[in-house]
């Protein structure tokens, strides 16, 4: 660990030329490692994730990347001491570590997942409905997505040396598009280790992964309308590499995550001694010294009722009191030390200004009693809460202090606190504490507009609440204005945004082909019944074609009678007459479709193992007595799971009548096996 | 329309003070208008939108908007010939016009129907599934996007200065975000007269709409986190307003469509005499002469095999020999004038650059014969087809002569072709004329990343296409790179590209109050049975239990008989054990939502209509013979029509064994009368 950190680029590790610069443990001062890019080729390293990394996502099915990224999170579960060892000297407490450590490894299995089971098998993302484009059926439209050809360039915060690496890997990894990584010089080290055991446990394709230590140089430079940037960090630095002229000339997808002044709103229902008072109470403490307060979601402004005001101090300070800083190596300390003495230094000048505006209801930014540790030497801080009572002053809608800093502000009405929140411009998460649900209602969309989450913390969900701060992989992360503009994770959404979305126009049959579906007005091939076929020899638009089957007004008493759905529009002639969408007794919708399953099924065993479900299904025509139905069954998409001997095949089901006339239109959902022989 | 054109902005008509600048008639070179914006206040039209416009608009539903663009666009379609009569000015032929006001017009009719189509009628939008965030199911998430709070300013091209307004009104307007347009100089008067015809309309709110006719002045110095820009035109200018200073550091969001080097690609199937061959040519004539190829997703660079650019060419040159060109106002012309003088150097001096790589094919940029016409005061130039047979050279692949001119280039692989088109380094659209279904799949991935959209043309869709040239509203328009990397239209993204998306979590009582639906785990409400309350009356989370009701061997030997529908797993106990997902003889799922409908129905006539559908229908455990089954109905969401007595309302429809595990879930969809009196 002493020393240079080597970058690994170009499909090795390389040690830098020169002697870097130093890096320092936050809680003793020592030197930790020292860091140089000098004499590596940004350029070469870029063309390396193109040349190498992309080819080789882009042979793998999302289900197939999504694998490789379960595996790697459990590789890397297996490594969590080292990691916490090394997280502790960025001043981090073992809770500290958790949340970052298990909290990136938590979002690689929750990508993994959602890439599983909500992505096709497939290379190729369809988004959205096929949309017509004439009347004849002859010409449609869909959006697919691809991988971008370029390389994701991530350039990170020092505050989620693990978590913020792997929060934007999964997703570009799944899209099928190559990493590089540029840590923050302060606690490069970890994520150094992390991007280590990645790498040696040749779990990835190369190229996939790369890793810069030090400074950028001239990697922006060589970016091209293929690359995406990544950015986590300060507003400054965001608005640099935005206007970077690579990166604004080619139209370089530019995401970033800037830190803001995030909001909690006590409810007015919350009054001293409710749960949902200490709830508000319970979690500000924490939004300020987990990671001793550096954490771009923390709570920075905090608004309760005006007449809350000097309860809601007293029982924060109450909390506050009991927070031991000092060395995170030390059982008894809850709040360990900020990541160095250069960002100690911005706290106390940042609460300068706060304090300007306001007094200290708990803390002094110059004295903190420290365990186990030189006061000196560690870039420790005590918690500061500041109280404003004029809340027309800027500094606390605008000073943000990246430490264990908040600001106590009064509110005298929903809309008041709405347009205060506002003053803000932009922020990445908010809470609302309330146990009311109309001001709840009424506060989330009225900040909605300045916010990329929302938390409404109440006596129900306190249990399971994964609090203000957490961001989650099924969850947008990031926020308008102040807050960078971008969006990370939200799920798809996060692989998404690593792809070109493109609009295809072209006949069913082209369409088809492109999007590996069967599209209406497609082809179709009849022959042995599709129910007999295994995967291996299913095609799409393999197809059957079953009927006609009269249904008769006998068998619709007899269904009304057997099932208990007596609707009068199935048992009374006069008044289903007088339904105008009816105009006479019709047959059920469940008497078509259980008709339909009827014709189209093939009774014995076989590939086929069930039907476990039905999507988008329509009733179009009323069915009449004396309807002739016959259905058509094609196959549309195939799905084989990664892990098991069977897969999922949806079917496009149409029930017409004499006339041709559809009556029903839906999705069969089957499970399928691989093999005929497998079961 | 002499003198000095207008701005609408802050609730009035402002002439502007000064003398302005010119802009003259494409085709006789008289002035047309001048154009001036000074004495106005940008601030005051800017904040005018964001205090008037928007609160007005964000009082509307989605389906209230969207049914306000309708009257709008039909109200439009009643002046089409002035609108046409001036569009002839800017040099279009009637057909040019066309292209321009009714592609327009067609739009604002496309939002219409989507907005209503596809969003609630409500004033927040929901996007995609609540998401378990506890396994408790106290805790979970959804996404909303609310309205921004600012203006969406539009910066538009010359080229459409009806559709370019409008295509990006659409859009903004339905999500609830009022609109400033700021026309291109050369066709401002276009525009003048269409935003004219809005104002005096008095069909939309004050404020939505704003113009400003001349130069942008500080506009953009004024713009906040919550404003949007939307640019079309060059890609210099696109990056002089991405990076500057107030929408970099306010993270505005900023759309850019500029000019791309479109291709379009001749099968290798496609021989001299097939339909395909003759699609293509015909094809890429019309591209270079609409508008006069002022059309920034003209085709640029037409690929064909190598072996065929003999024939393409002089396929092309025959075509080409009879586009007359002129004043459009002659009905023998076929294609009309640049809209500028400068215009046409500008082509020029593109084509100059061309022909170093190549040679004429058709055309001379220099001499046109002009019908009816000055051809010095005019800007008329001839259709120029270049060809290149080097395509290594740079010029076809980055220089873009911005009127009737094209580059024919040779290929000779799929794999080729697929490199060469990413040379141009993003486009807007492309196309693929051939009948081979394999070769179309192949490229369509293989060019994806760089295109926004792709047309495959054959011969099953030709009489249907729209064509390379149009965008249309439900499909993307906007690609990367040298495109711009931004989105416009496709659907209901092109409205959410306004709002800000917003993580919502909660317990799902709280959800379900921000989302107005229903959330599972939260409230019920049980009394009156749901059926027979109308829209008025029913609230969400109003619900019927019922049950429970055995399902015995015999109901599933007599379903199956009944319906035909045998599957082994049915009917016959050895088979259906050795199958481990049932274990034993089960019920059909359509048995199972057939008797959940008996149990749940109301038969007597009332509010409920009909029910036309079910959607995400999951069979969760199996059924077995002497399992009873009780049902839970849940009103889940109610989406009233505007212009009807009824509306539709969403039902959680939850069956359940004995032991309380789900085995069926999934959402039935009815008809419901908004008065109990009204049917």
């Amino acid at each position: 660990m002493a020393g240079l950190l080597r970058s690994y680029v170009s499909g090795a590790w390389h040690t830098p030329t020169g002697d870097g610069a130093p890096t320092h443990d936050a809680v003793t001062g020592e030197e930790v490692a020292r860091l140089s890019t000098a004499g590596l080729d940004m350029a070469a390293a870029l063309e390396h994730g193109r040349r190498v990394g992309g080819p080789a996502l882009r042979e793998l099915t999302f289900h197939q990347r999504a694998a490789l990224v379960k595996t790697l999170a459990s590789h890397l579960r297996e490594h969590l001491d080292e990691l916490y060892a090394l997280s502790a000297r960025t001043g981090a407490t073992k809770g500290d570590s958790k949340f970052d450590v298990d909290g990136g490894i938590g979002t690689l299995f929750g990508y993994s997942s959602k890439g599983r089971r909500e992505m096709p098998n497939d290379t190729v993302y369809v988004e959205g409905a096929v949309e017509p484009l004439g009347r004849g059926g002859t010409f449609v439209g869909q959006h697919v997505l691809t991988p971008l050809h370029g390389v994701a360039v991530q350039i990170n915060a020092f505050n989620f040396p693990v978590w913020g690496p792997l929060e934007k890997f999964a997703p570009a990894f799944i899209a099928g598009v190559p990493t590089l990584i540029k840590p923050a010089s302060q606690t490069a080290y970890l994520t150094h280790r992390l991007v280590e055991l990645i790498i040696e446990s040749g779990i990835l394709p190369e190229g996939s992964v790369q890793l810069i230590c030090g400074s950028a140089g001239d990697l922006l430079d060589h970016l091209t309308p293929q690359d995406l940037v990544s950015f986590t960090g300060s507003a400054s630095t965001a608005l640099r590499l935005r206007t970077h002229q690579a990166v604004a000339r080619n139209s370089v997808r530019f995401n970033a995550e800037a830190d803001s002044l995030n909001l909690s709103i006590l409810g007015p229902d919350a009054k001293p001694g409710s749960t949902e008072f200490g709830l508000f109470v319970k979690q500000l403490v924490t939004e300020m010294t987990v990671k001793a307060g550096q954490k771009c979601t923390a709570i920075r402004r905090a608004f309760v009722p005006a007449e809350l005001m000097d309860d809601v101090a007293a029982a924060a300070a109450e909390r506050l009191a009991k927070i031991t800083v000092g060395n995170p190596a030390d059982d008894s300390v809850r709040m360990g030390a900020l990541a160095s003495l250069e960002q100690r230094e911005e706290v106390r000048r940042s609460l300068k200004s706060l304090l300007d505006a306001g007094t200290a209801v708990f803390g002094d930014p110059d004295t903190v009693e420290v365990i186990d540790a030189d006061p000196e030497r560690g870039a420790f801080v005590s918690p500061v809460l500041v109280r404003v009572d004029d809340t027309g002053r800027a500094e606390p809608h605008q000073v943000e202090a990246f430490g264990p800093v908040s600001t106590l502000m009064p509110y005298t009405s929903a809309d008041q606190v709405i347009e205060l929140a506002a003053r803000g411009e932009g922020s990445l998460a908010g809470s609302i504490v309330t146990g009311d649900t109309e001001f709840a209602r009424q506060v989330v969309l009225g900040v909605a507009p300045w916010h990329g989450r929302l938390l409404v913390l109440d006596a129900d969900n306190a249990a399971e609440s994964t609090g203000h701060g957490s961001p989650l992989p099924a969850l947008v992360h990031g926020g308008p204005g102040r807050a960078g503009g971008g969006e990370e994770l939200g799920g798809i959404r996060g692989v998404l945004h690593h792809m070109q979305r493109t609009a295809v126009q072209a006949s069913p049959k082209v369409l088809g082909a492109v999007t590996n579906r069967w599209v209406t007005g497609g082809p179709r091939a009849e022959g042995e019944h599709p129910f007999r076929k295994s995967l291996a020899e299913l095609r799409i638009g393999d197809s059957v074609t079953a009927g006609p089957r009269e249904v008769t007004l006998a068998d619709i008493d007899h269904f009304a009678e057997f099932t208990g759905d007596t609707f009068y529009a199935h048992t009374d002639e006069e008044a289903a007459k007088a339904n105008e969408l009816f105009g006479g007794i019709v047959a059920h919708g469940y008497l078509v479709v259980s008709f339909a399953a009827g014709l189209f099924v093939s009774p014995e065993p076989g590939p086929v193992l069930a039907n476990y479900g039905l999507e988008n299904l329509r009733f179009l025509t009323p069915v009449k007595p004396g309807d002739q139905l016959t259905v058509t069954l094609t196959c549309k998409q195939i799905t084989p799971r990664e892990n098991a001997d069977y897969g999922e095949v949806r079917w496009d089901a149409d029930v017409t009548n004499a006339q041709d006339e559809s009556v029903a239109k839906y999705d069969v959902l089957t499970l399928v096996a691989k093999e005929l022989s497998a079961r």
